[in-house]
This record gives C-alpha cells, structure tokens and sequence, in this order.
C-alpha cells in the first residue's frame, strides 16, 4: 500500500507579523497540523490517511489552507473548529466539506 | 485557478547520519526541491505547477521520495539526474516515468 487513501497537506509558512498577505502559519497552522495529525492516528485511519506540513500553498490571504489528494479538494480558512467536521466527512466518510472550500482565485 | 494543474511533493525529512531507515534529507533531497522547483519556474510552469516541500512521505530506504498530484503518481529513488524526465515527461507530457513508480510495498 505505497499510496494514502488521501493525503492532506497543510500549510505551514509563516511570514513576519504585518506583512500584507498574512500567512497560515501565523493563523496557527503548526497546532492545526499537529492536531489533525493526532486524531488521523489516534482514531484509527493512521494506516489509510497521510498528513504531511508543507511551505507556502500560495492561498496566504485565506489560510489556513488545506489541499486532500487525490481528490483534489482545497480549503481556506480553516480553524481547530472546522477539524472535526473535516475529520469525520471527509477523511471518514470521504464527502468534501462544501462550506469550507477554497474559491476560484489566483495564486498569491 | 485556485488548483495546480499538478502538485509535486518532496519528502525532506532528514533523519541522523546512521539510522537504519536513511531518509530522504539525507540523501540530498533539499538541493533536488530547490532544483526542480527553479526549474518549473524558469521553464514556463510556474503558474500551472507547484512544488512543495514535506515533512516524511514513509518511504524512507526508497528515498529520495516524490509524489504527484492529482495524478497519485509517486516516485522512489529519484536523484538529480532524474529531474529532467520527471519534467519533461510527467510535468510537461502528463506521462507519468514509469522505472521510477515506487513499488507497492508497506509505508515505514
């Protein structure tokens, strides 16, 4: 099994304070990342889910963001309240989380 | 276009000189990210192409590791010297090179 049944990537670059785009990492993304990597292994879908940090996704101005492969869902502004829903629909029971969905926008 | 037309990750993870897993640090892999990743962008993908950097992709003896999304391509051994077919097949042809496809063996 050399593939994640999906594999979430969360952004962790972080940018100084003041700096106009903002950044994920500067919205908490090093805690959310951590989190969701906890519950992935704590309840179980360890083996079938991959969570890895990645640099800058380039949606900085609507961090956190959040890509699932291979289904190719991306979100913004995602906070620790949203892992739940995230968790239990979309990592669990594999249907994307629609109100969290990044827009059709250009890169930063 | 909030989406990359496809999304590279590299496994950066780098762990002590003698443990038994290796991993992909070691083997050089932040010089191949910096390379492929001035490479999309010099040659004309950078607006089309991503590049990200992650933490370990648990592959570790059979790196260094690459995966490509959305097409959940992932490749294993891959060295500098690869760069030019991943990019001039995979990332610029959309055919995926299959002697570097990691075999289908238990993540580490």
């Amino acid at each position: 099994m050399p593939k994640p049944e999906r594999h979430v990537l969360v952004c962790l670059n972080t940018r100084p304070p003041g700096n106009p785009k903002g950044s994920c990492g500067e919205k908490g993304s090093e805690v959310l990342f951590d989190t969701l990597k906890s519950m992935v292994k704590e309840r179980g879908l360890g083996d079938r889910v991959m969570v890895s940090r990645t640099n800058c996704l380039k949606h900085c101005s609507r961090g956190i963001t959040l890509a699932v492969y291979p289904d190719n869902v991306w979100y913004g502004r995602v906070e620790m309240g949203d892992l739940e829903e995230i968790y239990q629909r979309h990592l669990r029971e594999g249907r994307p989380v629609e109100r969290l969905q990044m827009p059709d926008i250009p890169w930063e």
